[in-house]
């Protein structure tokens, strides 16, 4: 039996989706990483009686703890504390040393800022963030907000509860003192090791996976598989303990071996990673020229740390004459074939990496909708190339969905087309 | 009493954050335009035991519907359809129409992809995807997948089920059909109209509006209010009947009065509606030259339908050649003054101007970290800029958190000065 914890998330901004839950992930792959298995995220708004069910089902499941993220503000909708100490069976108490702790960091912020503020207005705002538990520990507080370790009132039962700030930094910077509470590493204790490793293919239908993974029955008995189809890209997620490693070892064997062509990452590192890597590696560097996705694959390309060293640049040419002027599209040419073209893909690709002197390009141009599309150039329809100096890939795509989805995708396909150009 | 629902989000890969959730926000608000309110949504892994646990926690919490979303793919790991069957009561029978429709979809799919598939695999797939609870009404597929609308047994109480794909393209395509479902309707029927409204602020903290909350205590006792703070955006968003409808129109006088300066949309415009309603109604063209943000602000300019009115391209210049190659910057004044400076990024904004010949330019420059920051220079300095040929308005930031963090809030603040130029 492993150790589990629940996690809630507070917010009706995360509830109605104004705010993407970036805390209910990271928390979930952090108490992984350290042998405990969530089995339950609870979004919940910011009402009283619905975060106290919410602690109640969690609470029920069996959980050994529960965490909550946000609720901490000075804002009276900000009701974690409050109704965590009600479900916990302790009282609020004024913590004066960290009112104090709070003002002068309120004070100091404030000042920073150089915007006008009301010290008596701030003061009301600071108190109520200094209410806490009776019996809880403080976790001291990285914005404005404290963190709180809150065990069940004596004669009771139930799983301590660790109330974390709603702001992810402040929440990821807690998270070390969190870990390290003597009453969390006590709920904690019985936790063993859960392994997770994770195949990625890029083209495989997910109904020829289901039917390799019918054919494995015994072999993956002791494998917790899930799968997951998104943007093109399917990925096999498996969570073991460590006496099933032979089991995993063996399943990710015949997974390679029936799937040589499409499984691109079998160590679980992202399409992102294995570009970066193989562009760091092979000492090469990249340029692109986007137009329906106007930036998108540049800014991806820059995501990770120390991306400087292979990406010098980009072009977004949104307008045509952008592909003329910066990426050297000859306009007679957009004429002729029209921009959305394998043609004007392929100038695109050839004008950023001669225009950036990189070794390699990528030309993007599609038609994103939802409007602009015709019988025989369909919203959706994109034209990608990647070039070198002596190689070039083309790929004509027509991907179904909204703005978005076809923005978003169309990145993701470029970033197979590089990795497949110097594959 | 208002109708309220529940949701269950299932898949082991939006529990982890390995994939974002898109499902639970959007049903949540399409919901609330119906009327309907959503008081939790439950993540929960691909496991038979976790996902009753969910279904039995939102029944008991006497919500008029429960919507799933996910687990209904041919894999062993999708348990939706079948978990949802044994909690309403009800055997799963095959549904033979069902089956030759999948049946058709799938071959469709997989001989457009022009992949390899194996027939007799794919059919077990199909086969398990058709399999629906007897008494359900079946809802036709977007994708490969049925929608199912689940009433409880007869002779059993509780809230009737509907299960819908876990794909957003596919839930979205489905909810017409979804709303207009008999059982649905009548679930729903109590639903009374709930309206929402926001108010938008950049620039007040957070404590300052909660002290004047607290001063108008008795105006907003009939609306319940959620402040939000994120990427220095301040959200006010109010949910109130249409009785307390002159409660909240007094309370946005009063805001507004108060914050003049700050208050930025008061009709729950979002900043990117705002910037493009600007342009689009000065008839104004903007370009961009970012180099931390690398394409992220050109990106997000072009995600509305029609941006191609107003952004005309944009320039990645990551490295420092292609800030004077592709936007103008003098090398010297790069050597003398640094990339990362408000001299560069001026002129990386006026480069941007000349080289697109557009109306507007803006100009980004700074460090993303983790590495590359100095005593001088440290990690989440960012200079922008934003001209007209007349004006500009230039912005020093420290922006503290992760790379992801500093690119992000980078983009937003240069959304704000965008509005604000042009104000």
């Amino acid at each position: 039996m492993s150790t589990r914890a629940g996690i809630v998330v507070t917010g009706t901004e995360v509830l109605t989706g104004r705010v993407a839950d970036r805390n209910g992930p990271w928390l979930a792959e952090q108490l992984r990483t350290h042998g405990v298995d969530v089995a339950h995220t609870v979004v919940v708004g910011d009402r009283r009686a619905d975060l106290l069910a919410a602690l109640e089902f969690l609470a029920g499941t069996g959980v050994d703890l529960v965490l909550t993220s946000g609720g901490l503000g000075p804002t009276a909708d900000d009701l974690t504390a409050e109704v965590v100490a009600q479900f916990q069976g302790r009282p609020m108490v004024l913590d004066e040393a960290l009112e104090a702790h709070i003002t002068a960091i309120v004070e100091r912020l404030l000042a920073g800022r150089g915007v006008h503020w009301d010290p008596d207005a701030t003061a009301a705002g600071t108190r109520k963030q200094a209410l806490v538990p009776d019996g809880a520990t403080v976790l001291a507080p990285v914005g404005t907000a404290p963190g709180l370790v809150v065990p069940v009132a004596a004669g009771r039962s139930g799983p301590p509860m660790l109330v974390l700030p709603g702001p992810p930094r402040e929440l990821q910077a807690m998270w070390p003192a969190a870990v390290a509470d003597p009453v969390v590493v006590a709920a904690l204790a019985r936790r063993r090791e859960l392994r997770q490793a994770t195949l990625r293919l890029w083209g495989t239908p997910e109904a020829e996976i289901a039917a390799t993974l019918r054919s494995l029955d015994a072999l993956i008995t002791p494998l917790e598989i899930t799968t997951c189809l998104r943007d093109g890209e399917l990925e096999i997620v498996t969570r073991y303990g460590p006496d099933a490693q032979p089991a995993y070892d063996e399943f990710a064997a015949t997974i390679a071996a029936a799937y040589p062509a499409t499984l691109f990452s079998a160590d679980g590192r992202q399409i992102d990673e294995v570009v970066a890597e193989t562009l760091l590696a092979r000492g090469l560097t990249i340029a692109t020229a986007e137009s329906c996705t106007a930036g998108l694959l540049a800014g991806r390309l820059a995501d990770r740390p120390g991306s400087s060293a292979y990406l010098l640049g980009g072009l977004v040419t949104y307008a045509n004459e952008a592909k003329t002027e910066l990426a050297g599209v000859p306009a007679d040419l957009i004429a002729r074939v029209g921009a959305v073209s394998a043609e004007v893909a392929a100038a695109m690709a050839d004008g950023a990496r001669a225009r950036l002197r990189t070794d390699v390009g990528v030309g993007i141009t599609g038609i994103a909708g939802p409007g602009g599309g015709s019988a025989d150039k369909p919203v959706g329809l994109v034209h990608l190339c990647a070039s070198t100096a002596s190689a070039s890939l083309a790929r004509r795509v027509v991907i179904p969905g909204s703005r978005a989805d076809v923005r978003r995708r169309t990145t993701e396909i470029a970033l197979h087309l590089i990795r497949e150009l110097l594959g």
